[in-house]
């Protein structure tokens, strides 16, 4: 029995992983969606009341802030034109109560009767495990037009020890 | 050993609920494959026998439906042609036997040797869980073209609770 | 428990299905952001030693050519120039010690201010679990301009047996 025990530790442990990973994922599959209908509370609510979502033109701090972007006029004017944040699967990595994931998205945008690529993007959210699950403690994004910032964030797969939570250390 | 039951039977539970998530999402990766190969019968076989596919210019009802769509003169040129049924991770939420997938879409087209975005699209896909395992029973697709369905479709990420399946009310 | 026993051999088993494709999907995310950044080997390390990617215009055989592709000087004035290598969700498959993922993927490059999909590309990987987990042991893509292979590729979700480790016929 003491060895059943074990084996069901281990087991959870392991099954603890693969939902820490799929809920990260789903928290970034929800970004576009939530994003593209101008769900500006819900998108907030994907950050820590105070996380940060550091894009190339527009430095975002805490959640009034990124509410403020999506229901502002210029994201609105995007929603009304027609667009779609377009997000690939991210490769996460978890280590206990942080994370990191990296990868790409397209913003696309209805013009003039055809659809364009406004921008690729790279993209590294940080994450942390708090008490109604993950939360995103700051996201980064660069576009890909050559500026050496862009490539350097998808060079970096694994969490950046200096930037992991305080408890962990 | 009635506590280890318990334990057990917890992760019994928090397994399927991972497989799925897994499993929905591998059936939405694999339209896209299936679409853009003709793959006729492969396609509708995703769907439950009188499942729908509602796209904005288009309304298919059952299995024969869809068939006849991918088997079709216009879709059949579009894979001469060359062309990407190219979708995005999808954010699922299942609930028992029941379970709603929200995600955006792209129609990628080969044209005078270069490739444009065709259209962006916004997609809900609903499912039940049947003897063979998840099936659509209804998947919406509107073009984000500025036209206001569009977004609404991606602002519903819940399962609607008017849409759940008979037996889990 | 006796019982128990098989219940828990029978949640291990399932859990390790999960895990790899979880693996996998992790491993397929990875490509986009490592190629883009430039990071040579890392890109080749997901590869089988002797593994191949066999690509239109190119059949790379061994780490050694993957990583030549990556840090040669065309790839590199794409990363300059500003590109991405978005991949969308693959659909998985396991058997073993083997794998198939077939899935999308779409180039797109920074040009005169613009981003453009330089191509859009149908995706066939074949992988093998080793001792250090999975790995590459061919990736086979066609561009999906309306040559047949494409979309043949795409048809073929299942492990072909013909290519299947020897160990495990």
């Amino acid at each position: 029995m003491a060895e059943q025990s074990t084996e069901l530790a281990e087991l959870a442990a392991r099954l603890r992983r693969l939902e820490d990973q799929q809920e990260i994922a789903r928290l970034i599959a929800s970004y576009g969606p939530l994003v593209d209908s101008g769900s500006a509370d819900a998108v907030a609510d994907r950050w820590e009341p105070d996380g940060a979502y550091d894009v190339d033109e527009l430095s975002m701090n805490g959640r009034d802030e990124i509410t403020a972007m999506v229901a502002g006029p210029r994201h609105q004017s995007w929603i009304r034109g027609g667009c779609a944040h377009f997000l690939g699967p991210a490769h996460v990595t978890v280590e206990d109560d942080d994370a990191v994931a990296v990868g790409h998205s397209l913003m696309i945008v209805h013009r003039d009767g055809e659809f364009v690529v406004r921008r690729a993007t790279a993209n590294r959210w940080q994450l942390r495990r708090g008490p109604q699950g993950w939360r995103v403690t700051r996201r980064t994004s660069r576009v890909l037009d050559g500026r050496a910032e862009a490539p350097r964030l998808l060079a970096a797969l694994d969490i950046d020890q200096e930037h992991r939570s305080e408890e962990d250390r």
